[in-house]
């Protein structure tokens, strides 16, 4: 089975080129000089489908590659499941996800990853794979590691705060670097300090103080900025290569480049609510409405200019990528739990769906070029995470996850016509001046014209390697 | 006219890949899965040539973004001319230079450029480009900038050494940075502190130190590291781009770095001899040998760890690039000027022929990834200099430029062996875990099975563009 | 009662003069030119005593703002009494100590302190004044906190390390800083990371390194430099001052001086051990001998360049006093505990006496200025912990406590001629070129022509101020 | 004879006590305790003088260490003869003034000292010395480096700005950097990028930008800190101290406190004006108004938080002193030759009369301590410039250069009542919440009661020794 993409312009991480790609079944078959009469007239009339992308870009599918889908958290869970979130993100041009198994504090670790693998099972659109939440630092989990690299899981999240649920100690912290040192796992941390915003938090509601907006003061960017110097401190301590989740503070962005600029392997993603919106618009919205923008780490100060600094640090790569962290609460039934306490409101946003859209808006205002559009949202996602090759560049023998997207397009965003499993849009009113044509995963047009082709259960499992991006 | 090339590993600044690489004429036409089954038996049959790379890798042929073929030098002219340099680079897998057009103080540039062409038309044996040194910058050269970047030369090189020859006061650099900043051109800086320098050397002279050690030790870091962050802050002023040339001292790295942590475009190259070799042990050899190391900036000491540090920073991207600065002189008749005096030794060193091959043994030797030595010698020399899509990548077409490497091979480095018309080699006795097996520039096999088949002339004169490289 | 000190050189913080001090009762009454006329023959001729200082220093008595005596430490406690210790340190110059009040985790503060007056009454040398110590940061021990400051105690010591026993966690210090912010405490910090320290010793227990040496090896610069910038993030997040205890590593260093560089009130006091001793020499002795270095901070490796940084951050005022730590523990029956443990040694060494001299020796090895040293051993310490005036200076007013040096004099020190209450000399063979000739505390002459004069009783408490340093 | 200044409070630089002074002639013959019995009835009635200082500060006499009296330039001279200007200073408290002796390029250095000498000679109120400034490095000039030396003169002026008048290149900086760092000398450094001024100025009067704020234009930021890390940097290469005069921008601050952190002998020192006035305000004034506030280094945007960030500097001493600078030219037939061409303006502001009120407002407002008033404005300038001993401090021996400083007076700053030979006032309108009661010369009262007492040819030339505040 043969399907052509003709006349686009292929985009990479270097640069884009007019050129068309032939896919065969799941895979890439050819890239080829456009209308290359290698391939024969008889061929060409024989072809299952031919896609017109002239005028277009070629991209790889995006990997959005933090998402947490059905997520359980202060006695609810993400309203998105596996089903309706991968779906979602399919509509986004996103045709890899690498979603969380979680294990809390207390529990076991493969025991929760076979949990895991048992929700996402059968449900999902696109390809996926895990991550690993280390919620308990201690002599089995630290062997599970092992055995989940073996399953294709080489990268390992521990928290700096949420003591009790999440929370590693540092000597929990070393003892994990240690061991990712020595089997090539890859260290992904949540970066607050869970002490201090506790306190924070407590004598915020001491005085009164309850609205979400409160949710942000309480964890100020030193709680953000300490602990990444204190992460990246002890990853040099023990040689292991870190990577920072969900990064919005400018001056721990400042700490990562300085660990970069000595050579070590440290890494940074961040997300498109730290790319756009701000603790004052957002987060500080009148009543309750902030509660649909109460995430970890916190939207942040636009005067203090996070926002235009986390725009320079993806040029110049002292971030690396752009994951959304997708962990949708309803504000009814799910952020409505804080009303007059915000620390009861659910944390997370949903935007699994609007990643390529958001971080193209700022191709087209002049904040990143096309090229690292595509570096940030798919080929470094795939390098990073140990399955490039078969995802994240457009070449002969990777995976047929590709993207036609129309930069004449347009796309508006709102709770009206996403596809997520949400009552609100944290980026209603937004408008992309670019549009997903055309999605295909593993040689299957998921999306096209508008309409949604795939299904629950076309997505496979995904094993990844180590990481292929170390210096 | 096809070729085939079947087998080999595909290697991009992201990753590898098996895949077959079809040429026709001049360029390529597709990449395909290998031993793909579109090209049908006839079309196999048919081929003209077909290149088994079983076990090698394919990567973009070298461009060297640094040389100075018959460069006129005190007196004396750089050894190798537009003919047998880029034999000699062809030979190493390089199958683009760019050359410098120079303009000495009181010269007119555009007559400079003129006799530039004149020189290299008709002589080289791979393309090749023009930069232009700018030696006086005035009204008249400023205009000469904007009518150069139309002919395709849209780099230019200031320096701030070297007093009424090339040296240009910092209100001149301004000026020129000015011009780069509304017309698009990178300016290129030869960043030493020449005023400070000029007095150390006779000093040094006074004192009686003439053997070629003291070229080093009368100009110490601090003479490179203060002119590259005093180019940093005009460029700041400016809002220019800025390209600081043969990077060799650690701390002016630091500065590089520094900038670009902040967003601003500032880039860095080094080259082989500030990779391998030292101020102890090269240019403090006994007698006169070291003359044949006498290249500016100089070599540095390897106990201070600037050779080490220069690795890092290719590995951290703080440097981009890696070019020769081909600029070779004969031991006998030209180096031996500087007997009894080392401000007369010629100043240069002939790489052009070993790039590849140097660099490559860092992979070998794990300083950097196979995808980064592929990057700093073939990508992003040509995204720096504006000739990306046409050079530095495997794509449906770009020019058939194409290295068949191989890992397996050897490589032994003597002057006796070498292709350079130069009568030592500075590498002498290097040995190399790889060798470049086969060459092809713009589809024709110019390199193979250890034979030139290249020809005088089939060069081309290459207009480049601006740069795809600014952040 | 009138004493005279005269022909002496006046050393202030700022500069020398030759003059002559008159003392009347327990404080200086006049400073005067030498051999000033203003007292008249009869007022000479009944003089209670005439101290020669002719070619010696008159300097402001020793502060060591950093002492514990008989402090309970792993079942055991500091060899040295309040008698012993404070005698000890009067034969060496120093004529006021500031010990620590010690509130161990699950103890009430205002007991302990009044434990801690208890054990002082009526033994000391020279007068004393106290740091509290706070192992257990809640509500009371912070209501705690203001009392104190009423009853001279107006400096608060949290550790970052020893889970149980004094460790707060950062929320603790949060609460702690946000009191001292509003009570103008000064909060001390001993700033190293104890979780990951626990877990270092606890595997190299596992490894059977058992050795005095891997103390200092569990105990990496990098434990230190985190513990000191998360302290100094802290510190920045409430407003508070900071003071670092015992700052050993360079890297730690630089983070108060980046710190110091924007303006907080951050400050380090260093001691004489990391100034002169390392970790291969002295903690690396051979067999058990090491254990008389143990001491938290830990020594470091002088081949990484530590010692030499501490002198410089010390002229530099990037550190600005040097304090003992005076923690002495005997190699019989208390070092010899970790025999096979090093995790058991009791961590403390014994320097009270030597501090003058061991800080005077760089003088004379031209490390810091004479002035510096008056500064950093006298003065500095004063102002810091708000008995300058007091104490610290030469001028009317100020008690009369005053030491004559003697530059042409020297000594010798060792474990048969020391007076501190200690089978061994951590200092052992160390040569002095000065000498501690007199020493007054309150115009009492306690030591002369080497006797004690002094008496255990002499010695009275001191409340502090507030800090008078703050910037 | 014998004066008593008795009830005052001493303040030093560390600290502050009541203390009476006693005056023998022209040097301080004691210091005593308030109301010491010490003076018989006998010897307090012969008294020649008592001044009750009882409420008040009594300070050592203020060192403006960077005064133009009479300073040639641009065809015009500074108004302030050595006789105005000295007793203008006076009126505000200052008892020193180092001014500038001015080797023009093409003079010869020695014929200028004694030129500069003589007109200072039997003129001055106060005391006063020279530095040097050398326009012109040559053999000539450096030898004088050392006769200088010897007469007094430890400290040089060099220039990066002002092309063909005082300009050095830096090949002659280092020159006279080499020699100081032999000789001893303290090298001082007008750090501005001239070259690129020139060039900055010229651009704008072609731009039709005449108008006194192009003046602050044409000198940005960068223009200051690169010339001041070049000079760092060179001072580095040489191992020269070096002191950067009229330090105004953030900027240049941040490189000096680097350099300071890694121990190099760097020093730098403010001036009124940056403490207080800007760019905006000032300089920006309506019409030819702003010609009032030329000077070089410009003043610097309040938006861009310079003001503020010389404050903390003094705070952190990342600079040590303050000095006025004072080179005062009338609006009147001096400042109008810039009207229509804002590069004819004469450089200067008038100040020598303000500098202790404007820097003791500092204390008044909360930025600075007491005692660092007095470590500003008279210590630390004595300590830099060698003169302390004699100079800066209140100690036995040392003249009695001697201020009773009232802080419940108040002083109205205006051009119709300052004594400065100025037709207008920099200052205009400022109230300082403190004011100069009296001042004391060598022993001498020179203003009491508002009524000056001083003469011309009070002032001698003082011989300076080296610097005493090294590293």
């Amino acid at each position: 089975m043969y399907t052509l993409i003709t006349g686009g312009t292929v985009v990479s991480s270097t640069g884009s080129a007019l050129a068309d790609v032939l896919v065969e079944d799941e895979t890439i078959a050819a890239v080829l000089e456009p209308g290359s009469t290698l391939l024969g007239e008889t061929f060409r009339a024989g072809l299952d489908r031919v896609i017109d992308a002239t005028g277009k870009y070629v991209v790889p599918g995006g990997i959005d590659a933090h998402t947490h889908m059905e997520m359980p958290f202060g006695g609810t869970a993400a309203s998105d499941t596996f089903e309706t979130g991968t779906r979602a993100a399919a509509w986004g041009g996103t045709t890899t996800i690498i979603d969380f198994s979680v294990q809390y504090a207390g529990q076991d670790v493969l025991t929760q990853f076979a949990a895991w693998h048992e929700k996402a099972a059968g449900k999902c659109a696109i390809d996926y794979a895990f991550h690993q939440i280390l919620g308990g630092v201690d002599d089995v989990s630290l062997a599970a590691m092992d055995t989940l690299i073996d399953e294709g899981v080489s990268s390992f999240k521990l928290f700096m705060a949420y003591k009790d649920v999440f929370l590693s100690d540092d000597g929990q912290i070393v003892r994990a670097m240690q061991r990712a040192a020595h089997n090539g796992g890859l260290l992904m941390m949540h970066a607050e300090n869970g002490s201090v915003i506790d306190l924070l938090q407590q004598q915020a509601l001491q005085r009164g103080e309850t609205s979400p907006l409160h949710h942000g003061l309480t964890r100020p960017w030193q709680t953000e900025e300490e602990a990444t110097y204190r992460a990246i401190r002890l990853a040099d301590l023990t040689g292991a290569p870190l990577y920072v989740v969900h990064v919005s503070a400018k001056q721990a962005v400042q700490r990562i480049a300085e660990a970069r600029d000595t050579g070590q392997n440290v890494f940074g993603e961040t997300c498109p609510q730290y790319l756009w919106l701000s603790l004052e618009e957002q987060l500080g919205a009148p009543g309750f409405d902030g509660a649909g923008w109460v995430c970890s780490t916190p939207l942040r100060s636009r005067k203090e200019g996070h926002q235009e600094h986390m725009w320079q640090a993806l040029r110049t790569n002292d971030l690396q990528l752009v994951s959304t962290d997708h962990c949708p609460f309803c504000m009814k039934g799910q952020k409505e739990l804080g009303v007059g306490d915000f620390t009861k409101i659910p944390n997370g946003i949903g935007s699994v769906e609007h990643r390529l859209d958001l971080v193209y808006q700022g191709v087209v205002t002049g904040k990143i070029s096309l090229e690292r559009w595509v570096e940030i949202c798919c080929t470094t996602p795939a390098r990073m995470f140990g399955i490039y090759g078969t995802k994240g560049v457009i070449q002969p023998g990777a995976d047929a996850d590709i993207v036609v997207y129309d930069p004449a397009g347009h796309t508006s965003i709102s709770v009206d016509t996403h596809h997520m499993n949400l009552d609100y849009s944290a980026w209603e009113g937004f408008e992309i001046d670019g549009h997903v044509d055309t999605v295909m995963s593993r040689g299957s047009v998921i999306i096209d014209a508008g309409e949604y082709h795939g299904r629950a259960g076309h997505g496979r499992y995904l094993k990844r390697g180590l990481s292929q991006y170390l210096l």
